[in-house]
């Protein structure tokens, strides 16, 4: 068992914008600082430092065949299962930059891994041992002078109340920071003695130029490498990878995990899984609710389907259709719209056996119009899709958002 | 070598809307009556009728699998491969209907038989030889006994010049009749002695309510049912298959092509394939152009493909990102979320040697930036994006439209 013990409106409601993210567990510190990056001079570089003992770490990436230099150059670091820092910026996502721009995350990761070592206390770090991820638009070099005396200067600010000013500088169009925190093990209040933290930016791939979901967690746990990758693939599995906010996949997107094992503890395998995927589970919930321009977060559950796969294709396939998606913003509970879109798959079922539920109301069975579509109530933000495809016994849910005026005019508005 | 020899623009130049249309050919009278489907009075149902010699026909329907009653009786009516007539409704598309619904659409057939059988001059016609189409909102029963009386209204009202009236009464949201006329044959302007008319309506996928794409093409050549089949197969698989407009599949689309042979003329299967395919296009064209809320037709040309399939799929991919959609309606070259869409595929290519071009300015060569994206024009309606993949000589090309404001209101406003 694991609970959610701060989450972003938690820390809203606490008033001082500080949540400690990435710095709950111990071991870690971490920064945000203005770099000059973003022409706003907001925010724009984070740093976190795992001080260990241990420096283990997991990773998962974009499946886009078109990577950003620093996923690929993350992806090279991953692989040796050992991260000390993180370097991540936000104005720029590096990516379509070529050979030039993976020259820029190497050089990144190394003079980040100088400065650090060179640091008061800090620790001997390789190039290798960083990570670098980046944010904003596609196809610009990044301002390679700023962004590396930005790192220096996030290196002498790191501190373990660090975790909230690092959320902040990875906002591209964020309305707010989103952070969590999860206690890991046990079932009581207290958890088990070790916990993960972690931070997020971005809105699936809905923000407007591709903007990235950059997401680090950190845990006190003793975990290894594989511990720590088996954990962070089953918890991002039913978690971000059933996030379809608009369908559209960035060059960009990172999700890290590292351990310190400060806490001394080793949870099972198990255990650590709870509180990863509690962790990712709330993280994205923050991301929904904060997806440019939406007003519905939409859950669509596909119960009834005759496996896993089929139940995610309905789900991803109505999660995708505009019709869907704009009837919705309109408060129409237009199951019509919905039907036709199950029928463009390849799933498992019979039209005239699909059952549909809009908040709770059957308005469609057997395929056809049942419970009166005026009783539906679509005046809240969450809205609740039932597809029941009465071909077997599996469901899976995916989450997204619904399609607004809002959406088109930010993300015509951007970047020219 | 055929001709477009009249389209909707130039019906509109001649200033009195009655396109021939699907009466242009000879042996085919129609006609467009108000049945009063449409609570607001306008036009809703259309007859077409071949009066012969012959009465082949071939018919190309919605891969959705959850399929309106008409298209589910009129696949049945085109496997016999003889049409004498088709009614077409707007005002409700009688999908999701279960059998009531389909109980109506043979009752229409039966009575369309019935009522032409006996006509003065009529031909005797069974109901299995009648094709219904139907077009509006998915869910709820047509109101049969206005539909019924609509049908003798217009079978009195047929005429050779009715093909005007009958492009109107399938309009929906449609802005106004689509028809088409192309010449057959020869390659002189006169033709040679027969021809291929047409209507359309709807816009792809595109309009609210999915509202459907149906399309009537007739001739006067003399063709047998494969023949006809053949032509019909190859011209929509180059043209209204490669519109997606919106991405979204309905419920009810239908082709339909209808030979009289009255021209006494059998057409080369190259040359009726060829005028069916100028026809095709012609209405594909003007569905873009008509598309709801659209401010520009955009052609995703995708080139050096190892394979058609995957020029196909990139241009799809392309055309459903809407990232994309959004950017071109703020007249915004992004290259950066174009080649981001292509990343996302399975098609053979290098990431880095892909080249994009917008609207004849390659904004990016290699997969980085090149030319200044600043030069791109996007004022106008059309736009051509060439996605050159560097990896066979194949290509395709899908038509789509942009992402507006005015979509997103007009498919949240609707039904509710």
């Amino acid at each position: 068992m694991t609970g959610v013990v701060g989450t972003e409106e938690a820390t809203a409601a606490a008033g001082d914008g500080s949540a400690a993210g990435v710095t709950a567990a111990r071991g870690f510190r971490a920064a945000g600082v203005a770099a000059g990056i973003k022409a706003s001079g907001a925010l724009d570089l984070a740093l976190v430092v795992n001080d260990g003992p241990a420096a283990a770490a997991a990773g998962v990436f974009t499946a886009n065949r078109v990577k950003a230099a620093p996923v690929l150059w993350s992806q090279q670091v991953l692989r040796g299962g050992v991260v000390h820092a993180v370097v991540l910026n936000s104005g720029g996502a590096n990516a379509c930059t070529g050979a030039p721009g993976f020259q820029d995350t190497h050089a990144t990761a190394e003079h980040a891994a100088r400065v650090l070592s060179g640091a008061p206390a800090g620790v001997e770090v390789g190039a290798g041992e960083v990570a670098v991820c980046s944010t904003g638009l596609i196809g610009e070099r990044l301002p390679m002078d700023s962004l590396l005396r930005g790192v220096e200067t996030a290196a002498g600010e790191l501190s373990g109340n660090g975790g909230g000013p690092a959320a902040r500088a990875i906002m591209t169009t964020d309305t707010r920071p989103k952070t969590t925190v999860v206690a890991g093990g046990g079932g009581s209040d207290a958890g088990g003695g070790w916990c993960v933290g972690g931070m997020a930016k971005g809105a699936g791939m809905l923000a407007p130029g591709l903007a990235t979901m950059l997401v680090v967690l950190t845990t006190d746990a003793v975990a290894d490498a594989a511990t720590l990758d088996t954990a962070l693939r089953e918890a991002t599995r039913v978690s971000f990878d059933r996030v379809d906010s608009d369908g559209c996949m960035s060059t960009n997107d990172t999700v890290l995990l590292l351990a310190s094992g400060a806490s001394g503890i080793a949870p099972e395998q198990a255990e650590l899984t709870a509180a990863v995927t509690a962790a990712c589970h709330d993280l994205a919930a923050a991301l929904l609710a904060d997806a440019e321009g939406s007003t519905k977060d939409i859950a669509i559950e596909v119960t009834g389907a005759a496996s896993e796969a089929d139940a995610l294709e309905v789900g991803r396939t109505v999660a995708r259709n505009n019709l869907v998606k704009t009837a919705l913003f309109g408060n129409d509970p237009n199951w019509g719209r919905i039907i036709a879109a199950v029928g463009t798959t390849d799933a498992a079922f019979e039209a005239d056996r699909v059952d549909v539920a809009v908040n709770g109301v059957w308005v469609c069975r057997g395929g056809c119009a049942a419970e009166d579509r005026s009783t539906v109530d679509l005046t809240g933000r969450a809205v609740t899709i039932t597809v029941d495809l009465h071909a077997g016994g599996h469901e899976a849910t995916i989450w997204t958002n619904d399609l607004s005026l809002a959406y088109v005019h930010e993300n015509s508005a951007y970047s020219s």
